[in-house]
């Protein structure tokens, strides 16, 4: 597998690639959510990139750059087993040279949820993207679900800067328990994994409640209060019951709406959603 | 001449187009300046692509947005004589559909000079020239050093977020007595036309004293503002003496300076500049 670190081999090697190009971002240690996207993409694209880059625009300072899992050699064995064509994994210092000073901002649905939580998040998750779109520039681009916002975000950034690539959005990848695949997982200990399953137990209880025809969101929002109730080793960041494209809270779901959360287990920050009325019912990763 | 207004369209006529493919961005009314550009770019590309669309977002709402002068028939006639294959012309509503909410950013150098009498202008030259840049893929983009902080953000912004292109910039183009071209001198009446000399008077006044040796700033700033002095029908709203790459003012120069200036003229904002010590003495369009 070869992994390239500069931009200049990057382009290089991308000059050399014939037909579709696929590109799958991401930050490394990767699972089989990621895998997942790259084995989309291999069988789509008649090349596929991987970038692996631990983006630091998108930590705060108080969040948990520095000690974000990394596993280069690992991630670049499991990117080839998936049949990828190369890793680029491009230094800091390639990414963000001295006097970097430019930045691309989607305005107004990064203010809430994920956003108004971490509100330099997804400016550093737009910049680094459109540099990778730059850099690569694919045909597709594969993002998985999980990240809802940021789906929605850099969905509206591709059309607002006319980048000319299709969107891929892949289904969340669950353990067989229900629980989300994330790299963060990983900081969970034996007890702090059994409580984090109190996410997709509540999402499915706002499904069953959706699904027997309840549209108040309030109600479905108190039928997930009470799962979290249960479970006092998880705090509750946000529970969101919103439109899936500008992100506003609703009062009734008319069509679709994008459920999502964020929740302390422990010390680890996990977020899980479903959107509920979707066209595609295997987004979340549920069994239906 | 092909004039396409919508990016389906010139998504297709690009496609279309083999060999390299250059990309002259505009905002109409074009003078010999904006045709200098295009005769240079159809002497370096097999393709030429001219944009014109007067970009509201780096109008602030006091400018001259509504007023600013339109005459796109006569600007596709004058890029078919100088050898462009297609104009595109979006419409407002191309390129900031309802919802567009995602604005790229220089942040540094766009603090001074022109950003510092214009806080939002940068904002939106950047914003719509980073979608001009994904909607034609050029090879080459060519702009004018009349706007000598727009090439240094831009050219910043190339950079910055990777866009695989060559930034050409080309010499400010002069009327025989000194004037740099531009679509607002349209705005001089008779006599202002004649006060609006002293720009160019001022900036030969500045090469004269550092061709003669001098290098402090202070003294070559006294002897343009002694030029001024001699006009009080133009306003000088700054005199700058800076690096040319980050903009900051300097006392001695030890290279190379830009020097700029945005001045009134009556109700009309204009604004000159040349590199003292620069690599291509051609660049500021006075005969050396």
């Amino acid at each position: 597998m070869d992994i390239i670190n500069t931009l200049e081999d990057l382009r290089a090697a991308r000059k050399n690639m014939t037909g579709s190009v696929g590109l799958v971002p991401t930050m490394g240690f990767l699972h089989a959510g990621h895998i997942s996207l790259v084995k989309r993409a291999v069988s789509e694209c008649e090349n596929v990139i991987v970038s692996v880059f631990v983006n630091p625009t998108q930590f705060s300072p108080t969040e948990d750059f520095a000690s974000y899992p990394r596993d280069l050699e690992r991630d670049a064995a499991l990117v080839q087993e998936a049949g990828a064509n190369l890793v680029w994994a491009p230094t800091d210092q390639v990414m963000y040279p001295s006097e970097y000073q430019t930045y691309v901002s989607v305005e107004e649905i990064t203010k809430v949820l994920e956003g108004a939580m971490r509100p330099t998040h997804f400016r550093g998750v737009t910049t680094v993207v459109a540099k990778l779109f730059n850099a690569v520039r694919p045909d597709k681009a594969y993002f998985g679900q999980k990240d809802a916002q940021q789906v929605a975000v850099l969905s509206r950034m591709v059309r607002d800067l006319n980048f000319d690539l299709e969107m891929v959005i892949c289904p969340i990848v669950r353990e067989k328990d229900g629980l989300a695949l994330s790299s963060r997982n990983t900081y969970l200990d034996k007890s702090e994994r059994q409580s984090a399953l109190v996410l997709s137990r509540s999402l499915r209880k706002a499904r069953t409640a959706f699904l027997s025809g309840e549209r108040e969101t309030e109600k479905i929002r108190k039928s997930m209060e009470e799962v979290f109730a249960a479970e006092p080793a998880a705090r509750v960041q946000y529970i969101s019951i919103a439109d899936p494209s500008s992100l506003k809270e609703i009062e009734r779901i008319e069509s679709q709406a994008l459920v999502s959360m964020a929740v302390y287990v422990g010390k680890t920050r996990l977020i899980d959603n479903t959107i509920l009325g979707m066209a595609d019912p295997n987004l979340d990763g549920f069994d239906h």
